[in-house]
């Protein structure tokens, strides 16, 4: 059996306590996410976070977490489901302060408003920054796999909604399609 | 750069070796759950667990693991297929025998007897405690995100089903309807 | 408090860092798999990997990672969309060099060509080898929870699919129908 010193333990332990706090930041995220927590959501995203978006029928970017937070007061409604699941985290920890993650994301939206039901997958390339001790997602550039959307003429037999209670009511009229900027 | 001694180091591994064993018990369990296997659900429950679910057509709260058993035993048969995954897991913890966990669960159940598709999302919180040596569900609250209900007039086309051959056979006759207690 | 000592500590971690190289090791897989990205597969495949699947409408048996890696180039298309998302690991590190690790495979497949939608879960049941330095993926077994297969008469309205640009063109003409050997 080779030695390890203690100095070399810690790294390592370091390395892997990082990895699980890292992994917790986004799942925390898609947790406040799906269920509009803008203040959970502010906790968890780096000052200048930078938000890099191609989807199929959208494309957009956003920079700084008061934008980033806005974007989420604006999108997240009580006339619609989401669903963002991370899965299969891929992180290097690149130093004691800067980290990288890939994640495989399923995502499934039903806007009834809008009468579409989007169902997708993407990589999100992450990357992670610690700031006085808290590690806060810094970067997510977000590339599609696929992307599926479908009319949704009459809304399905909701039975429970969290954003229906809980997100903000919209007010009449139709909203704006999405574009690719 | 600064020491860690070996005690503080050791408290640290610990900490990530209990939150991988508390991953593990709640992994097993999803999948025995599914496959309806009763002895396996056993192994990862305390003997005082208690289950409170809050879903959108039903509600209920299960005492003991006696009767959390029960529950499986009646409600999993050959004529249902059930997909229960736990995405997102934020585990703390609290004490060398203590912990909770928060759990993004997605979940598609097809019961072709009441003739219903029921898929939804949910946030589990749990506590965990560690009885001599291992690690066991003790209480699980189950908050709904979003769930959707479908008529399912016909069965869709099943190629395979685990349960069909082993789970118990149904008698003959309707199934009872789900309640919010 | 009891101590540990330092070379117990340093299996432990050693313990750690194995399992979690071992989660990427599956995640690289899946996400490489679901891109036809075939150095990426090839890069986790042990040289004696056997692959052995029992689906419900199809089951076969591959020997090597060339076979495998045929596997990849023949099936993968540009007139479907495939996603396998691996959930619940459960490894064991059973000596410095072997490991077995348990997975809940969901997966969804749309075939255009072939006109079929095919969804369902599984459990795979897996051995890592560390081969210089690396762990790889030596045996992997695939068992059914439940399938279900449905006609694409239409192909929905798919908005992106990376498969479309960067994977093989078909030829004319229809594909063999799967089948169970």
């Amino acid at each position: 059996m080779n030695t390890t010193s203690l100095a070399q333990l810690a790294a390592q332990v370091r390395n892997l306590l990082d990895i699980e706090q890292i992994k917790n930041l986004k799942h925390r995220y898609f947790r406040c996410f799906d269920m509009a927590d803008i203040a959970g959501i502010a906790a968890v995203l780096h000052p200048a976070v930078v938000l890099d978006v191609n989807g199929g029928i959208y494309r957009f970017r956003v920079e700084g977490r008061e934008k980033y937070l806005d974007m989420v007061r604006e999108g997240a409604h009580a006339e619609m489901i989401m669903q963002h699941n991370g899965h299969h985290p891929e992180i290097d920890i690149v130093s004691p302060t800067q980290a990288t993650g890939v994640w495989y994301l399923q995502d499934s939206v039903w806007e009834f408003r809008r009468k579409l039901r989007i169902t997708g997958a993407a990589i999100y390339r992450d990357r992670y920054e610690k700031l006085t001790g808290t590690w806060l997602i810094k970067h997510i550039e977000f590339q599609r796999i696929h992307e599926i959307v479908e009319p949704l003429e009459q809304p399905p037999n909701v039975t429970f909604s969290y954003l229906a209670t809980h997100a903000k009511k919209l007010p009449p009229g139709e909203l704006e399609a999405y574009k690719k900027e």
